[in-house]
């Protein structure tokens, strides 16, 4: 089974260094690039693909777009679904690193950047970001969506999905490409390569670098790689890593 | 129940004036033009959608992709299908006017633009752009594909698409947005319309103007209307009539 995880590039928010999350921010100039590159490097080496996934958000959504075009694969079918989206940052959305500190202290600041099951505070219920008032998630469940979520939580809504709608695309042969998020993409990581709570939270996959992997019948991960160049992949994890780990 | 019809925006062989068919080409910067101020008036229209589809085309499909990114409607679910596509022009595909009349002579391309069902020479099984050979139709079975298509069989194999799959759509409540091509929505327009033949080949759907369509539970047409200025729609659909009639 072949499974490919592309993680969206560089968003106009990333550049200001600000909380993402479910903000619905596009894609810099060099996010388009990045994607395009994305799709490049899996043209250059030989993939294919049969259906493809996405979240909501339009940087990732764009992402795929861009990579498609680039791989002369606009007509693959493409599900989007609000279960791939970016984690849910909460009353932080919007804050940058500076602002986040004065706010909450530099001490909480590190508790929700080094914990996996601690949330940061909730949007308010009437806050106009609050999903259950937006088009976007007029299909959801009010209920299913968050006003902030841990890393924990995201991992426990992206894992139905993967389970439920993309693994039986993958048992009957067919090649799936998955455009998303930092922690989206480590959910299923997680899963994947049956990490622990502590190994997911120090990993920073790159953004437009296509990780590879092809998976037994089981799931057992049988191989797995990074597509492009070493120095350039170890380089843009380094500079994903120093942004802030939880960011996305 | 309330649908939408889009024609995509100029391609890079419009310019050129080249038989197109399911030559895969992209727009021209005008095209994408078109596209963005397309969703700019659906979006000023207060137009919303629950579903798009479009064609195999990349010239169909980016022009519902920047038509939603105008309308910040990126997250809507899009299915994607063959039968979508623009009406198969056989031999002539690639073919500019002149080299057209020069092959098969001015009387015959006379006979091919007027009439209803007679197709254009196919392409021999063995060419290349067989669409049965392309990865894009890989999941279509061959017999399926066409090689020729006079209008009356593009509209035979757009119908049951429009019957099957987005008329549930429909039933439902689901607002349906469809980007598609001038002749693969001249078959929607006559099944809609209840034209004859001779109304449908007279009717040139302008570029990037969206059609809305209000239907009653039987489908019979409440109303219809192309959105924008009436007299920069009636400018574009004599450009697109002076273009020539059946190309697209």
């Amino acid at each position: 089974m072949k499974l490919v995880l592309l993680r969206h590039g560089e968003s106009e928010w990333n550049l200001e260094n600000r909380f993402t999350g479910w903000t619905d921010v596009g894609l810099s100039d060099n996010g388009r690039l990045e994607a395009a590159q994305a799709g490049r490097l899996m043209r250059d080496a030989g993939l294919d693909f049969d259906c493809c996934f996405t979240s909501y958000l339009k940087r990732a959504i764009h992402t795929l777009n861009l990579a498609l075009e680039a791989m002369d694969r606009e007509w693959l079918p493409v599900e989007k679904s609000w279960r791939l989206n970016e984690r849910h940052y909460g009353a932080l959305q919007g804050l940058n690193k500076a602002e986040t500190a004065a706010r909450f202290g530099e001490e909480q600041v590190l508790i929700w950047r080094r914990s996996f099951d601690v949330s940061p505070p909730p949007l308010d219920a009437a806050d106009e970001r609050n999903p259950a008032g937006l088009p976007a998630y007029r299909g959801v469940p009010a209920a299913e969506l968050p006003l902030s979520e841990s890393l924990k939580d995201t991992i426990d809504r992206v894992l139905p999905y993967f389970r439920d709608t993309i693994w039986p695309q993958l048992t009957v042969g067919r090649r799936v490409l998955i455009a998303a998020h930092g922690n989206s993409l480590r959910a299923l990581v997680m899963y994947l390569e049956k990490l622990t709570p502590e190994a997911i939270m120090q990993l920073n996959l790159p953004t437009g670098i296509p990780r590879e992997y092809e998976l037994g019948e089981d799931g057992a991960v049988l191989s797995a790689r990074y597509l492009g160049d070493a120095d350039a992949i170890a380089l843009k994890m380094q500079q994903v890593a120093a942004q802030g780990k939880a960011k996305g």
